[in-house]
Formats: C-alpha cells, sequence, structure tokens
C-alpha cells in the first residue's frame, strides 16, 4: 500500500545496532496526561557542599579524604556494584540455573571541583579534560588483562537514578561482555562480514545524505536522533573516523568530542528550561580479547522527559513485557532539538 | 574456586526464557541512599469519581458514556497506540532504515465498577471474573486472523506510568511477534526440540525439588522469584499444567489463578504497607500462525519498589547501556515474600 507513512501511521523499526525492534505510534502525540508528574529539582546549589562525598576535601564512605583537586577526581566507588576480588566459579544445573562468578572494578569521575555546576554549564575546555580522564581510564583499566569490558556512563538528575547533584560520571569495567555490548558487537560484525564496511560509517552517511534526524555536526562528530531511538529525545554521539574506543582519538577528536556534548547538553536544557535528565554512554570496542575491526565508537544519551519538565515517558506494561514503544517519532524529536539555541538558557539575558 | 558463593558474590545469572543475562550484587544491599524518594501516594479514593474515565456512567474522551457495569468493563483505548485500519507497508533502506507498518488493537478492561479498589482488595470470585474476562477477550481478539500475538497487562500505580487509578489493566494485540516474546519462543522452541519438554515445566519441578524460590504453590499454580529475576521483588506465576494460552484454563484453574493472583498481590501490599506497584502481564503462545506446543503459560510481575514504599530501583545508566543489575538476590526476595501475611494490612484489627 503506498499510502503507508512513517509520519502517520503506526509501525515498527528495527534498531540496527541492536537487532532489536520499537514500536513508533505517531499519532498518539496528542494523548492528555493525568499521570505522575516529577516534582521540578532544586536548582540553587552552593558552590561547595559540606556534606557532599564528591566536593574537594570532604570524607568519603572508607573514611579517606578527598584531594583538594582542581579539574576532575576519579576514585573506585564505594559501594562498588563489580569488585576485584571475586573467586572464580559458576552453577549450572540442568542448563536451567546457569550462573557464572563477574569480576571487576567500579570507578567514580567527578567532573568539576564546583557542586554547582553540570556539563552545559562548563566551557570546552573544562568538557575537554573530562574526556582525557575518560581516555586514560579506559587506557588504565584495559591494562588489567582479565578485563573484556569497559562501561563509561554518566546519569543525571534525580529522575535518572543519580543519587547526588554534584556532576560525576561512572565506570564499570568487567571480565565479560554486558547483554547491549554482546548485540553491538554481533550486528556491527555482520554487518562487516558482509559488507567489508563499518555498520555505523554506512548508517552515518546515509543520513548525512537525508538529514532527516541530523541534530548537529562539527569536523568530527555527528549528533542524531537514531532512526530506531526509543527514548522521546534519544541522541547519539557518532565520531566521523571509524574508530574502536576512545584510546584513539587524537587531540583535535577529544576536543571535538567535548564540543559536540557540550553543544548538545545545552539543547537538551533549554528544551524545557530544566537541568535535563538523562543517561548517557559510550559504547566502544571489548579490551583484551582480540581484534574487533567493525566496532565504531559511539555515544548514547538516553532522556526520559516527554512533553516538559515533570512528565516523563514510562517504559512499563507493554514496554516490559513486549516492545519498547514511543509516541513521538525520531524526526520530529530532530526537528525539535535542531531549533533550539546553542547558548544556555541561565547564561541569557 | 570452590569459595564461590551466590549468596556473596557479584555475579551474572542466565534467564532462561529469553537467554539474557543478569548482573547479582548481593554485597551491595547496605548502599546508603541519597537519591530520590518518591511520594507516598494518597489511598483515600471515593467509591465513585464523577472525572474518572473508567466509573460507570461516566462520559469518556470520545464522548460516549459508560454503562452502569457490574463486574468487568471492556473498551477499545481511546489513545491506542496501534490501530485496526493502518495500511499495510514498510521500508528499507540498503537495510540501514528498515521498519514494518503495524496494525492492531488496544483495549482496556476496568476490573471493578468501585474507584477505590485494587486487585488484593477484591475477593477471589471477582477476580475470578476478570480472569474470565481476560479469557473471551483473547479468544475474540484470536478470531481476527491477522492478529498474531495478545499482550494482556496492568500497569499498577502512578509510579508505574499508570495515569488512572482506577483498577484497571490493558490488553494490546497485533499484527507481529514484540522482541521480549520472540526472545522467549525461540528459547522454549529450542528446548522442546533438544529435550521434548517443556522448558518451564522442567524449571518448574527443580524449582519445587529445591524450595529457594517458592513463594507459595495452589492446586494449579506456583508462584515463585525466578532465579534471574530483574527486579528487586519481580516474582512469576507459572501454571503447573503445560498450557499454551489462557485459552485452555478451566473454570478450576480460572479460580486458582485469581486466588494466585490475590493472594500474591496481599503479600506485596503488606511488604511495605502501601499499595505496592507493578507491571504484570501474561506471557503465552502466538496466536493465528501455526502450532506452538512449547509455549508454557506464565504471568510475569515486575515491582520497582527496593526498600521502602518510597525508595525504588532504578534501571538508568548501565543497565540500559550494558547489563540490568540487582542488589539483592533472587533467594533473599522469595524469603522475604514467603514470610509476608496473605491477610491485607488494611483488613487487620
Ligand atoms: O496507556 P496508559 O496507561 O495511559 O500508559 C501507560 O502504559 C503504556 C503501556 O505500557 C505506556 O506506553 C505508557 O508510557 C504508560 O504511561
Ligand atoms: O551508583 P549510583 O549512582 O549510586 O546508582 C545509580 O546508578 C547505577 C548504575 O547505573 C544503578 O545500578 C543504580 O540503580 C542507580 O541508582
Amino acid at each position: 500500500d503506498t499510502n503507508f507513512d512513517l509520519k502517520e501511521h503506526p509501525h515498527s523499526r528495527l534498531n540496527i545496532l541492536t537487532g532489536d525492534w520499537i514500536l513508533v505510534s505517531p499519532h498518539r502525540t496528542k494523548r492528555p496526561w493525568q499521570g505522575k508528574v516529577e516534582a521540578t529539582q532544586a536548582d540553587d546549589r552552593p558552590q561547595y557542599d559540606p556534606a557532599c562525598y564528591l566536593c574537594p576535601t570532604n570524607k568519603r564512605a572508607d573514611g579517606s579524604e578527598n584531594p583538594d583537586y582542581k579539574g576532575s577526581f576519579v576514585f573506585t566507588n564505594d559501594y562498588s556494584s563489580l569488585l576485584l576480588n571475586t573467586p572464580d566459579g559458576g552453577l549450572n544445573e540442568d542448563e536451567l540455573l546457569v550462573a557464572n562468578s563477574q569480576k571487576g572494578i567500579c570507578r567514580v569521575i567527578s567532573f568539576s571541583p564546583r557542586h554547582d555546576l553540570t556539563l552545559p554549564q562548563m566551557t570546552t575546555k573544562e568538557i575537554s579534560k573530562v574526556v582525557d580522564v575518560w581516555q586514560s581510564e579506559f587506557e588504565d583499566l584495559a591494562s588489567y588483562p582479565w578485563i573484556k569490558h569497559i562501561q563509561i556512563f554518566e546519569n543525571k538528575g534525580d529522575i535518572m537514578g543519580c543519587s547526588n547533584p554534584h556532576p560525576h560520571g561512572q565506570i564499570w569495567a568487567q571480565n565479560s561482555l554486558p547483554v547491549e555490548v554482546a548485540k553491538e558487537t554481533q550486528q556491527q560484525k555482520l554487518h562487516f562480514e558482509q559488507k567489508g564496511t563499518s555498520l555505523l560509517a554506512d548508517y552515518l552517511a546515509l543520513e548525512l545524505r537525508k538529514h532527516d534526524r541530523i541534530v548537529f555536526e562539527n569536523e568530527h562528530f555527528v549528533v542524531l536522533v537514531p532512526f530506531w531511538a526509543v527514548w522521546p529525545y534519544e541522541t547519539m554521539i557518532v565520531s566521523k573516523r571509524h574508530v574502536t574506543s576512545i584510546l584513539y582519538f587524537t587531540e583535535q577528536e577529544k576536543h571535538a568530542l567535548a564540543d559536540a556534548i557540550r553543544r548538545l547538553t545545552i539543547r537538551y536544557d533549554n528544551m524545557f528550561e530544566t537541568s535535563f535528565p538523562y543517561s548517557a554512554g559510550m559504547h566502544q570496542s571489548p579490551v583484551n580479547s582480540g581484534d574487533h575491526p567493525y566496532w565504531h565508537w559511539h555515544m548514547h544519551f538516553y532522556p526520559p522527559l516527554l512533553r516538559s519538565a515533570t512528565v516523563k515517558k514510562f517504559m512499563v506494561g507493554y514496554e516490559m513485557l513486549a516492545n519498547p514503544q514511543r509516541d513521538i517519532t525520531a524526526e520530529f524529536a530532530a526537528e525539535k532539538l535542531r531549533g533550539l539555541s546553542e547558548i544556555h538558557y541561565k547564561t541569557r539575558e
């Protein structure tokens, strides 16, 4: 039927990175919301909070004292989910009860000594220094031969489970491949074997031609709403160069990544004139497990807000049991993001 | 290493129904919580609310008027995510932009005319009538030859995106298999082909022998915390008889299912003496697409609360980008649920 229209009719879209599908219901944007409304977060934090375990010179849970740091500060998570000295082992009862020991390292990275900032309120130069730390941490963690995967991420905003508003991110490194990364490895490998090219490089070329879902680009990175986006304003930062991990970014690329993160997160904050919550993180090649030439570095942003600073998208019933579902199209979201200013609303007159 | 202990050490567990893994961090239970705390929901609702679109005799968004119903009441969702008259069609650009038209029917089921009730506050006989409606709705929707999958579910509590506290559930039926159901189909089929038995029947037999994760059972159903549970107090109701869908439940089985739902949801409410939020739903055989003898009916309960009526588990950063993660073990959760009373806290002296 030639009447079928992605802008109008319910449809499913394929996530080429994972092989999963997402249900899109474009006609459903006008649903009135009578459900849960989130409280807006207090936004006037002091530059220094004596009760914050991330601020310089303060005490942490393990009794140690933070240095009087000036840029970033990295330490082992006091409540690590993965531990260094887990004994090897496992369980397999009739292939019905199957478990494996997991060993790992969880680190916390404070992005700034300033308690009152967030990434979009920092300068490109300051964010560049965070990118430097991500790179050196990646290198350091990859030097443990048993570490196979390094997950760099940030939870921003209490609605995203962030328990401390001081700007910070986390790294969880472990001895096996997490589910999402295993799926992306599989899909990129398949494409590479069949076409000899990077899946994301081919995808990027197509998106740059169409320009339907591009938010903006700089010399080294493209920011876009992926065709298969799940969250209302989900985006992806993709490197123009086919690079397997942050380890290989040049100084120019690291600076351009900081620029992309800054401009994207400012647009996000400007969307509803609020500190825009999200979970964000990089996907990159596994380490210490042979060559993965098909892996193409990228960074996902998963923000939950749908219509305002207080109404989010709930991934519940149907989504948990059956399939992720969204109400606005990726193209609509990209257009909206494209139209937003890159000057932070708080710094305007 | 023989020192490895599921009760103590971080490990991953296999979800045999989906093939996915979950990260378990048993040592992490003592993490202090400084993050988001949910408001407790007001709990004194009137029996009838003139502003509720589910209460008998009230007006709905489409202008129609609800009947003065006595048991359950079923109607087409006024803001359906799937529609009946979507034109066929799709898109495939270089296998990079892939989409398919989706056609479906979304229905809402009010469980009771009483605005102030929830399933755990209804009698087994009243819940039995809801089970009857689920069965007859399943039969009715399966009579559309193009419908391949029928998802019966309930979102309970505003924290689970439920926009109206009037007790109700939903059914989304559509022309294709959702992601989660496709995975469960695949895994059950594989097991059936290799062993000639139902995966869940074999799993149930093992769990009943061990009794580590059983919450309770009645004549026809077992309620347990699956070995691979993701949510803190996630449970599963599994039919003792290997039945592919609700269509084949006898009168006795339907009554026993109502009994299991009632007793489980009362235990949930008693956990933190609050109306316990969850998303719950049945997984069952696809329809109108050949025989699926390996499919074994079951119902999942995914409740978000972790430590109290106001502190939930956040599935964010690491979980979204890498792998679901939990802090308490399935065995701990089962023990806790087993110890709870089956008399609702609100009806006690
Ligand atoms: O249809 P409702 O109850 O308004 O909406 C709720 O359930 C749906 C199905 O799980 C979700 O897509 C929505 O995000 C949620 O708010
Ligand atoms: O480690 P945090 O920031 O205390 O905790 C937060 O991030 C973790 C990693 O995404 C999640 O497991 C927690 O549920 C969330 O609250």
